[in-house]
């Protein structure tokens, strides 16, 4: 059996691909976001040309390499959605991305780094959003969840949660496991008392005004 | 009347440090931690001779201009232990300390940030720490306070908003007061549920292992 040449080209490309996202997500995990795209190839063993190639700047691979775990905190929604309990899928929701979020250091430094600019999570978000407003409506319909519940919660306890890893103390991970059940408990219907009003869903935005090196 | 002019030296000096470290705050709430320390002596108009007389290392000068900071929010246990009703000053107290935060984003920011070290808060600890344990203790007392409330929480708190601030988007003081009184609700004693077991109180170390310039 043959392959076409130009089958096995693109074969070798994708797991270049995948080899310099698997390098950079250790770079950053380790150095931060602002290692140089230079550092990156070399520890990949590539080019910068080829580098280049792939991610044209290092925002277009940051995006690559955080979309990614994005998109896994994004599977979790489908889990939660096929609960029947609503309670306890929105629950579990919220501890499984704030686990994810804690088990990688690298990703969440990275998100709440005081580096300016945007990355773009658009797509991501109006996936999500129309699955989350489900699972909450049906919490809040079943007496579970409390009815000012908002959107924007949800990227509150997210950014918490980030203050809380990024501190990188030796109990950062316990803090955090410790801090959601904190928050399921003050989500919940029962005895929930007047809030401050909600905000809009807000993720950081990264490179605002200058682009790293 | 005549001043004697070692007591001049004295007050040039101490208005000489005031500036310094004024300057500081401002260049790190705008630039970030790794700012030289070149670009503060010529941002305050002194010499860089001058600058590390006052503050032989940037960890100093780091550690000073925080120190003020967090003066401010020990300043404000005592009103919280003052209050004749422990629940509303303890509640009264997290509020504080969450807008003192929320209104400094450079020193969030700093807080925050992904350096490696550590400055040296054992003083002001060794102060709030059994201040903040009678104000507890009195608010568990009066039945307000959840019994298993414990210190390492006051730190998670501290740290969650601190990554609310430091997410930096427009509402982030607005989702600070609506996270605060989440979290207020979820410290009541009335209807708690069990926990995953406290952290100890860890605030976030910088520059453990490398010293910037």
């Amino acid at each position: 059996m043959t392959v076409e040449p130009s089958r096995m080209l693109r074969a070798d490309a994708e797991q270049n691909r995948a080899r310099i996202l698997e390098v950079a997500r250790e770079t950053f995990a380790e150095l931060g976001l602002d290692v140089s795209m230079a550092e990156i190839a070399r520890r990949t063993g590539v080019g910068t040309a080829t580098l280049y190639r792939r991610f044209p700047t290092k925002e277009a691979l940051v995006t690559d390499v955080f979309a990614d775990r994005i998109s896994a905190c994004v599977a979790t929604i489908d889990d939660a959605v096929a609960d029947p309990d609503p309670w306890r899928g929105f629950c579990g929701f919220l501890e499984k991305i704030c686990a994810l979020q804690a088990s990688d250091k690298g990703f969440t430094e990275a998100f709440v780094a005081a580096f300016p600019g945007a990355l773009d999570y658009a797509d991501k978000r109006e996936r999500v959003e129309p699955e989350f407003t489900e699972l909450t409506a049906r919490a809040k319909a079943a007496g579970k969840l409390r009815a000012d519940f908002a959107f924007g919660d949800l990227a509150m306890l997210f950014m918490a949660n980030c203050g809380i890893i990024a501190a990188n103390t030796a109990h950062a991970e316990a803090a955090s496991r410790r801090f959601v059940a904190y928050m399921i408990q003050s989500f919940r219907a029962e005895n929930a008392e007047p809030l401050p009003p909600a905000t809009p869903f807000e993720l950081p935005n990264f490179w605002d005004s200058s682009s790293p090196g």
